[in-house]
């Protein structure tokens, strides 16, 4: 009963397919293989317009190689307070921009209160030397809430950009879950809402070791190259990694395992609501439950032999993380545990 | 009558004076001149304590170098949401610490809130390598407020730096206001509070440019000489900025200049505290007045000729700042238009 | 008959195993998994002595990470003017240490020449802050020229470093080549010989994607778990590269599989000696040959679908790299080739 | 006798009289003051194009902030190997750039071999991912050996840099020397002749600290404002440094006194050659001239109170650098005594 997160189980075994496919023979080394020369085609194809795809392998990679192609020494990346680039990423942020700073903003539910932003932008840094310099925004989907941002509160956000002149970063290592949890396209929840380049995350989606940078607008991409590999990013043997992105787009595997995920949540969301004095924290529309429980039932919980991370400072909300691999069986055994 | 900075002056006689005495005969470069050899000496009877000393000419490279040896790239910088390394600084604290994550903190007056120091450090984030490590606290003394920390204030922020591993930094930008405005000494008010390294700054009160890095633990300074030039801060004719500090420390001119803007700022605060609808906001601690008048106060002085800064997002308050060679008659006269 | 490198092979049926045995269950992620928790004992058996192991997932990351963790911004690291850090990590140790410089140095068969090292340490930098300070040396195990350093070789090189105070860091890319190619055990060519620091190769030896920074001074591992995380080198689930260099070390596969390799490039270069015309230019020591050939020969072998890399700027030099997986017949097919 | 440096000299009467002008009246701080908005114009006239220009204070800031402006982390700043920027800022080049490379060239007396250079740049590395990019090249002018660059010379470089797509970058610390050393004008040994962005100096030449970065082409310094703040360059007192650059262009200045110091370098080269086994090493077109002498005369010098510093790793060369108020009975004095 293992619900830390969505990085504690394996890969997929149509994953661990494509990756004895893939050892056959010998390949360019270093992305001019075949496998990664789909990549551009396979997403574009996915998001419905031109992308430029690089693969990396860890999420923070992605994002922090990302947002420094948009974001210079001296600019300002707006974020949300608990996201994970603010919180998770040791100062990789920081390190790859060379010193931009994260701007924290609030908002309920993970997603970024846009008068804030707004309120933010209003300081007037715009063009005075003395301060960083807005440059980028970035947002998660889905939320480090576990929440997702509708098309038209991407666009909101995208608006806002573009009157400021910023560029809009997507950090999608549960964009899966996103696109799974609304009735929306990758397109909608991107590009078309005004998402300049992204994160797409295969890695909690069951992938050994997968991500992807997609450009919307190639031009940013120019230098990107570089970037990786002065990051140490670019990876020898890539047509390893370009399988496994290449295997979640086949047949929609990377739908069709988010929604397993989101299942899970949900029912482990329903079956909590019907306990008394659990409160469910936000919206359900991913693979993420964040839940208070009375004192007794997490520690019946944690007896029983449930794992799980306590998701606030004062301990008492509790975060329940639905890997594309659990099943059913496994959440109906920890709601019975709850229920004590 | 211009009130918009303690920038806006020029230089004391003293320091004049000073510059064309040490504009005789040949002089090592770099620092290995007679006045540079003083400094440490100089500062060290300042400061009661063993002292290493390194001239810059900027509050920033102070600052921004001075961080850098006692933060490492990954680390955490505490400092309040309106201190000049958070807000003016352009990102060189992100720069020259190599990607250091500057911590905002509430607090009134300027000063850090020690209960929001203590819950930002009760985060858990030592030793959990997704997050940033604590490694320095940063406090302006003078605030960017106008008011002065008092020696018991900084001992309590130094006692919690202490308990988790950090360093205490101190802004001294407007050192000499805060000593001059407060019955304490250098040392009562740096190091013997718990101050580990501070930024001494004399540009603002009456220096052409010239500041200095004390470091009150020599450890701490080991590698600076390369910090320094690396930053491109090391003058190849420095005894001319060396010369400045002597100067300043030479019979008390420092506190003599910051006695002067302290007086110009009570004036100025007493009366505008005799005005109608006028709040003066902070303690008038330095030579720093913070204010809120009424629409027509405001538009009359900017009639009359007063320059002063707006402080507040709002535009409701206003900075006014006496500089060392700010007269009785200028208050009077700023005074007198104001009250129309 | 794809001899361009050894990142154009697969990976050995081994590690397959390894991915797919990793594959079960949940655990914990970022190394706190009962894989990773096993590489320092496993490291440190076989390196008689206690280890600290990261691991990463390319070379270029292990490289720059562990220089970053001995070098300073300031810095100077002493390197062949072939090496891969110097040549073809497009700054990525530049960018890590935050700027340090590399300090190429001649020398024949891709070993530096002590006496360049001697006469470059001579220059007098050392204490003075116009210069960057030396603090490394970094040499390649097995070099890029496919010979192998001796033990007393290294020490030669340790001893400098020692006398100097600069750390011995060793890119072993090809370490496995290195020690199946000399009768040394992997101890006498590392820590016993001087090197304070190295990066583990196991991805050209027949892993997926799998490098192992190795400290032989655990001091200096102090900060390296937040390194690693701040240059997005983190793995979510890093059992997956865990579990292939356990794999590697198991039953001495790594030496198995450096065997193979290393005896197909010994049988290339015995065949390529035997035509005329045709120069080996190193000893070969490791798994790679270098030879100057006839240019019709050249123009045969390309027509005749063998793939190699030109290794000189005038073209006139090539290299031929054995993998792992390289069999007697390949190497016989090249060479008849290659005879016309 | 002090020929150690044209650092070791105050300031020009005429500087120190500017200083004293610029201290009246408050002036707008941070460079929007009088002296600091004519600065654009006055160097446009020098120079016969329009100029964007910036204020600094050291010349390694000047070098540094430039071509951070001209190369990416993952650039490459060709430079002569005994240029001020490879081996006396301390890594300041690589700090600003993010990571930068300085690729070191050879050449006769202080000039890059151009042969050297397109061999460099007919590496290829344009357009591979594992290289650092071809970005800028730097040249001295004068250069370290004391010579200057003749416009045919810089046009030759240049003419490589537009095939190469790279910037030209010229080191002025000693501009003035070069101009006054040749039948040139300012344009002509600048970006008439290619030149992209230099650092002018102003301080050996007879400022107290003053140097500028003139942009040729605006477009290079969109972001330069925030380049200077986030290094800490930038001066809230600007009219200090702005009041020097404007009176070493007043009526000729900076000619006159690099006409002077010029003259002493001729004098004294001039002397050197009529004593037996005196060799001057290259062309004295500035005011530095490079001896080598027998060690009799160099201890008699010694003894005599001379003081100028060897300028090889034998000690064999040694260095006289002549400042602006150097007089011919000075260099009459060596003279003297070198002869004995």
């Amino acid at each position: 009963m293992d619900f830390r997160s969505d990085n504690i189980s394996g890969a997929a075994p149509e994953i661990m397919a494509a990756l004895a496919d893939a050892n056959h023979g010998t390949a360019s080394a270093y992305g001019n293989d075949e496998w990664s020369r789909k990549l551009d085609a396979a997403f574009s194809a996915l998001f419905e317009t031109e992308c430029r795809v690089f693969p990396v392998a860890t999420g923070t990679a992605a994002n922090v190689l990302s947002l420094s192609a948009i974001t210079p020494g001296h600019g300002v990346i707006y974020c949300h307070e608990e996201s994970h680039i603010a919180v998770d990423e040791c100062n990789a942020p920081e390190f790859f921009t060379g010193g931009a700073k994260l701007f924290t903003l609030p908002g309920v539910a993970g997603k970024i209160d846009v008068d804030a932003l707004k309120t933010a932008l209003g300081q007037g840094w715009r063009g005075v030397q003395h301060h960083p310099q807005p440059a980028a925004v970035s947002i998660g989907q889905a939320t480090e809430s576990g929440t997702v941002y509708a098309p038209d509160e991407i666009a909101a956000i995208a608006a806002i950009c573009r009157e400021h002149g910023l560029r809009l970063h997507m950090d999608g290592a549960r964009f899966a879950n996103a696109v799974a949890g609304i009735n929306a396209s990758a397109a909608d929840l991107s590009w078309r809402a005004g998402v300049d380049v992204m994160s797409f995350g295969a890695t909690k989606n069951g992938a050994v070791a997968a991500e992807a940078v997609v450009f919307f607008r190639p031009e940013l991409a120019q230098d990107f190259l570089y970037r990786r590999k002065r990051g140490g990013h670019l990876f020898s043997k890539m047509r390893f990694i370009s399988a496994q992105l290449l295997a979640m787009l086949q047949d929609g595997l990377w739908l069709k395992l988010a929604r397993q995920a989101n299942a899970r949540a949900k029912q482990l969301a329903d079956g909590l609501r019907t306990l008394p004095d659990v409160t469910v924290a936000y919206p359900v529309q991913a693979n993420e439950v964040f839940a208070t429980m009375p004192d007794a039932m997490v520690a019946r919980l944690k007896a029983g032999g449930a794992q799980f991370h306590p998701w606030s400072w004062d301990g008492r909300m509790h975060r329940f993380v639905c890997s594309f691999d659990k099943t059913e069986a496994d959440v109906a055994a920890l709601l019975k545990l709850a229920a004590g």
